[in-house]
């Protein structure tokens, strides 16, 4: 398959990038609003990966011509951009692509991370409200710390949540998900039991304030 | 130290009754509104630890004795009780008891369960809002699976998140907590941050639905 990661320059997107890459066959394309910083970060992610004797096939594109190519398009966007970021890829969406939300709704005050969804509940039920009808959404990848994904000598052993209401695209995700070595989807439900998923985000960034030896935390569900 | 837990004779205070009596030192109070309920719990808690073994100190009253012999109060009621049985037992409480609240405010429909806490932000909050001046609160021990909880052949190795504004209270209830074979609370915070743990206890309801091989899901911060 071809997973195209939007925002792919960000440090979710090069999590993600890195992993896909190393640990799987598909082909990888970076999207972002500038196509040229999506081939710079494709050449610096080729590099690192060139160092540990893998040969990725990773692509640069604009955005939207990234999310036309792909077959899965993850949003890996501020929360803030994830609305306008479908509306700008519409076009090229159809009901083949499955679209991919990580993104979080949080706010920051001298107590640590709260929850802070948009009004229509959570972030993947606006990128689901705002896609073409048809297109499957699926919300993952949320509870994942950027910097414990992107570094590659961190071996994980990790879960992160699926939630969706197309299940042919919910397992599809999960089954991508599951070939990232030593990560595991777990499934939550439907888009209306995303809030739920999404709020561990602000949780676990507090876990890693207020506990002097954790860092990065990430979940294990057992 | 004196634990009493108040609804004791309910899934979670059975749960914690059976791990304080069989992994601490610690006096148990079981409190009921009904103290001959209280006391018929404490008999099969007995006859339990008893089997295996044990021969621990517990002890039946209504609510407001077992809270006015205790140190530590823990109010395992559901979440509409809490803040009545606050009231009910105010007068005997003071800033040497600390008030620890496991509560959760949920809802469920077809898609699954989901947060829905109280108009104060949390279930934690709302407890220390109807508590007297001074009286320390603390929330612990909300994404504990009642079910793993009471049984006790099951080993335990999960966390439970601590969140609380009164520092030497947390400590008390993280050191305590530890004293629970294979349990470790971590810290989320002040009770300012409560929703974001609260919140976890429906996703891990959600969890167990959506996964055939889950039950009783439990967390790991890693």
């Amino acid at each position: 398959m071809r997973i195209a990661l939007l925002g792919g320059t960000g440090d979710i997107g090069e999590g993600l990038a890195l992993r896909f890459a190393r640990d799987t066959d598909h082909e990888i394309l970076i999207g972002s609003r500038d196509p040229e910083k999506a081939r710079d970060a494709v050449e610096s992610y080729e590099a690192e990966l060139d160092d540990r004797g893998h040969e990725p096939t990773i692509k640069g594109f604009g955005n939207e011509m990234a999310a036309d190519r792909a077959d899965i398009v993850v949003l890996s966007v501020p929360p803030y951009y994830a609305g306008d970021t479908v509306e700008a890829i519409e076009d090229v969406l159809d009901e083949e692509t499955i679209l991919v939300t990580p993104a979080v709704g949080m706010n920051g005050d001298e107590d640590g991370m709260h929850y802070h969804p948009p009004g229509v509940g959570s972030v993947s039920e606006l990128v689901a409200q705002r896609a073409p009808d048809g297109v499957p959404v699926v919300g993952a990848y949320h509870n994942l710390a950027a910097g414990k994904l992107a570094d590659l000598d961190v071996e994980f052993d990790l879960d992160t949540l699926i939630v969706g209401d197309d299940s042919a695209a919910n397992e599809t995700i999960r089954t991508l998900t599951n070939e990232i070595d030593g990560l595991r989807a777990l499934e939550a439900g439907p888009l209306a039991n995303a809030a739920e998923v999404e709020s561990v985000t602000p949780l676990v960034i507090n876990i890693a304030t207020y506990n002097d030896e954790m860092h990065d935390v990430g979940v294990k569900w057992i």
